[in-house]
């Protein structure tokens, strides 16, 4: 069977994000100031062969740790839909 | 009242996505043959102030069409918490 799975990695919340900073200012600009904080990180969603839900995600989850997200800097998030 | 809001940026399906085809083979490196496809968007969180969800979601979409999104390459999603 085939699961869709995303995986979210967002920087951790200890750490600037300077590409957020960056948005957050463009839109101010655009005239969208009711938007105060701005965080950017990436969304994977991947097509896992498995034979259950549960092996979907011990697979993405070994895909998160060894490439998809740098643990130094990110943190990951995993949902099989 | 601040509403987190998630918008989800992916590459528009009928497009390549050359950044996940990358990470496709880097994984298959890796021995991690079961994951068949991955696309690679951005996520991105927002703090917004706004007097009810449907407000904060207006306002994220304006900048999702102004600025997060490219919508002749992307497709973009929002959920309010």
């Amino acid at each position: 069977m085939t699961f869709a799975v995303q995986v979210k990695v967002m920087p951790l919340k200890e750490l600037l994000d300077p590409q957020g900073k960056a948005v957050m200012g463009g839109l101010g600009n655009l005239g969208l100031n009711a938007i105060q904080d701005v965080r950017i990180g990436k969304n994977i969603s991947l097509q896992v062969e498995a034979n259950s839900a549960d092996e979907a995600r011990a697979i993405a989850e070994q895909a998160a740790k060894k490439l998809l997200a740098n643990p130094v800097m990110e943190q990951f998030e995993i949902s099989v839909q």
